[in-house]
């Protein structure tokens, strides 16, 4: 045993050499450490040299270890997200949103049709889920669609609706802003301001979302890893706002019977590794009526904070995402289900 | 509108015509068809004609269409499987595993290690598993590994001892099969004959499973959409042995965080397209101890009917997959947790 | 034979019914198609019934058919995007690069450092790219970066340094532009206006590219299939924008071994889909400096209207994607390289 | 700077302990490495420490190091295969398949109809692809199908065919197996056995075929990353056969506008692995015609060592895999234009 000791700064990065590294090379790279002010740790087998280096992980990750001569790659040992980690705060977040309480067991039903089209599709729907038990209400004035042609949205006429129901039928609600000039708009209005799939990876949004008051609702990018889904989190941890929900939503894969393939995995992973809340999307993950039920019943067993799903009072005149809503008689069966669940798992809801 | 009612075979496949095809290529398809039996209806647009092929599912899909001059592509209306599809069969498949009844609502818990490695390792773990409530007893004797310099089982040894503990703890017991040669030997000690996910696409051992009389847990492949897995299942299915279990074990996606991805969704996906019982293993898909009970609980809700579990009495000496398993004491606070989910779910168990 | 004629619009759509839809479900669907004005043509099967859906496209595909009770899919005809398609325009575009001309049989090499870090550094490289033959420089003044903690860029002074790089070396330039309220600024400085990979389907910021005068290039999200990609180009291109040129930069999947996995048919792909020109980046997709001349020359030889390449003077002091930059001196080998195979493919460069 | 020396053996695996790891845990790794005779480097940050495992390698990174208390990871640092990486061997693989030299420097274009059918069939292929060029045919005698209602090939009666052929032609040929049963049957009449993509993971097959006296080709699972592809070539390898070419086809990725992705990447990156030769599909890996010769090239270009191109004399007749099999008029074209890029790459053929 040949132990190495010595406190300063975390071990962030190993760096392995090539097989035919000179020493010179190993030389090379153990300067570039020092100058910033790291220490490498050196390790030499038979075939190939490892160094770890130690010191600070922004610094030290950053540099472009594998284009130095002789390297063949470089493993980090620490994340690069920091604030929104558990090792930062092991205690889990519990976010305020209008009132109700959502994290560290506080279950929190979100439901609402996917877009606000009009006063009597959007307080229909509002008047059933809220007779359903849920907690928040959904309904976006904003949409971003993959085809030019398709239904954008209401705008801020959208939002107006929205804010109308809320004080009718007393649901806080959550809406997706998806340009960073709206960001003051929705923040006026909204309770929660969410962050869809797309826009995961939209850093502009992101920041501008971090220097506003309201909680936010990250969406996970639909091929974005839960490293990146969570280095997102951070953008806007870090400009200031610490009131951050993940909504896991599903990943694109191969398989073709579902839309998108819902990552139940994402929720114990998550939980692992961070102390923010996840709710779960089971409508636009598998993007058909007959999965959500089965889907939503997983996420409360999975351990989620959460979930949202799309209600329709008629879902066959959805100008969007028609496919996936449930009816209000339907959520209201679910919901039934979710409290007996909800029991087995110990949250509060 | 303009119906076109005639009801001779099955309307099997939709073929699009490219916007530069010729009369000639049209009528092509046409002669084609109606050479084997099949009616043409043509439906013209603008843009584009496209035929639909009604007539034998089978002669109709197999033919190479889009080898055809001016043919764009060819979309199939009829899934390729028959036998294992809800349409052929409504009631759900209820399998006897040694006497223990999967499917159409019985819920059974499969557990024990994943590689048998001595009689005590073996002997530990059933006795725990038995004693937690589980209903099969899993271990294999042969095991698939990536790399040659692995372990690969105990051989016909490690069936002997199943055999001894499915007789000291009353467990029917589930074992992988790899080699076709094999099949025989595995038929004659095992309760239900695991087909591995690297070997789901092995004709030549599924046609062989299909034609002995033990019921078969066909895994799937981690790269296999739902539809070639029931294509699999289908396989064995039609040589006879109507006895198959299907297990969800995660697919390969670009996540790192975890093995693999469990496909929750794959539950209610099969529900709907098959007869067939379906499994989940959380211990093979996550590939983490952390995973096993949040994937487990999930399963449950989503309406699996059964799981299949990794529980080894000293992870960190196990010769295959130590990370995934967990220990004894685990699995019966785990299955403490099921009892009472699968009570909401209203399964028996 | 059954023939079905009329020419009223596209055959757009194929609904396919449940098995055990009723005639009612069946006229439901054929009322809506003929309340906005479309055809139904009805072909019924022994076991399903599947309707055709001929009149306008856009007002078919966006109807939600899949909430329709008794419909099983619909499976769209015709794609989704219209003006970059082949159909609408059957010779290849040819776009105007800062008076270099791109498509069409004009191959363009581009080339330069990926961020622009400091004068001397872009003076160094631009001057070696355009020694060795480079058409177009490249370098960046914004980044967007998946870490909060990553270098973001120079900003305006970028794009003022890319300029004088520009006067002194006759290299137009391209560069990308991340926020919408950036775009007027890029606009007035570059070239070319580059959307990157994390942007493709931020649809605020392609409207923003859609309605000023310089020409866009639109890098493929690492998750988007080709037709996602078409239709993003869509975007810029309906509002009058049309001069687009694509590029394909490798997209997500379980391969470890490279960044990302360069789909090289998306050239030949796309060269049947669409008029517009594709570039193929092979610095982005393989994330490694061996990958660069491989895959540089696979692209020429695939049908590329040209690639664009980091190049760096000392890579391993680049702030960005250093591993993946290649020497000048490297590049200057692969222009050798890659004036061959341009003689052999019969492209002009 | 803080060096430890030592060379006993290989820096195999780094360990990773988690940031609540306490010393015991530490020191039951240590100890676990020491009972095996490796030694333990351990490098202590702030947060975690770090253990770099010195010693043999397939003992270190087989143990279940992430069922350690306290374990957070374990990253491997040697790649678990060895005879067939470059480390082994420097120089390139030169296979001798039937007389025709295949790596190092020497380009075969391997050709002919992916099923035999007749012998007319296969005739009229066979002197097409002679005539054009080809060095080695191809014609398959045993197919796995997906469908089990789809054809599965002549057996015996094919392989007989294909050894008149080669009299006839003077073209040694490829051919695949199935069946570990079939493996002395194939290989008496073969010069090339090939195992296909649904079986690269059959390591019950891949032993058998160590075994025998014939080169292999080793397809690409379309799920396999290129390390457990190498994983699979070394069970061939060590089992005493040393006869490898790979095949790259395309891996499963979420892109449908072909049947897989060709990784045009994997053929450079095995060249940096391993010293065995590498051939492409690009037939099977798009699935469509009019791909064929572009992916073919780019195969060419990125220095592979051969292509298989599936040729029919009438695609439309095809029992197997129609869609994408050119016509010999075809492969007359494009073998002029790779003989002109094969001058460029300095490859001879």
């Amino acid at each position: 045993m040949n132990p190495v000791e010595n406190g300063k700064g975390d071990e962030s990065l190993i760096i392995v050499m090539a097989q035919d590294a000179t020493p010179e090379d190993v030389q090379q790279v153990v300067q570039r450490l020092e100058d910033v002010g790291a220490e490498a740790h050196i390790s030499q087998g038979r075939i190939r040299t490892v160094i770890g280096a130690v010191g600070n992980r922004e610094t030290i990750q950053q540099l472009p270890w594998e284009a130095f001569p002789g390297v063949e790659r470089a493993v980090p040992v620490l994340k690069p997200f920091k604030f929104v980690s558990r090792d930062f705060q092991q205690e889990d977040s519990v976010i305020d949103v209008g009132g109700v309480l959502l994290g560290g067991g506080h279950f929190v039903p979100i439901a609402g049709p996917c877009a606000v089209e009009s006063r009597e599709q959007l307080f229909a729907a509002a008047e059933a889920v809220a007779k359903a038990g849920a907690k928040v209400l959904r309904g976006d004035a904003f949409k971003p669609r993959t085809s030019p042609y398709a239904f954008q949205g209401l705008g801020e006429k959208g939002l107006e609706l929205l804010a109308e129901a809320r004080d009718e039928f007393g649901l806080p609600f959550v809406a997706e802003v998806v340009d960073p000039r709206d960001v003051g708009l929705v923040s006026d209005y909204a309770d929660l301001i969410r962050v869809g799939t797309r826009n995961m990876a939209n850093f502009t949004l992101l920041a501008e979302l971090g220097k506003q008051p309201k909680p936010v609702m990250l969406k996970r990018g639909f091929t974005a890893t839960v490293e990146e889904w969570l280095n997102a989190a951070e953008y806007i941890y870090k400009e200031g706002n610490h009131e951050v929900v993940l909504c896991e939503r599903g990943i694109r894969t191969f398989e073709t019977a579902t839309r998108n393939t819902l990552d139940i995995s994402a929720v114990p992973v998550i939980k692992g590794l961070s102390h923010l809340p996840v709710v779960v999307d089971p409508s636009h993950s598998g993007g058909r009526r007959q999965l959500v039920r089965p889907l939503a019943r997983s996420a409360v067993a999975a351990g989620a904070d959460g979930f949202m799903i799309d209600v329709h009072p008629t879902p066959e005149t959805a100008l969007v995402d028609g496919p996936q809503a449930i009816l209000p008689t339907e959520f209201a069966e679910l919901m039934h289900e979710v409290r007996a669940l909800a029991l087995v798992m110990g949250v509060e809801m």
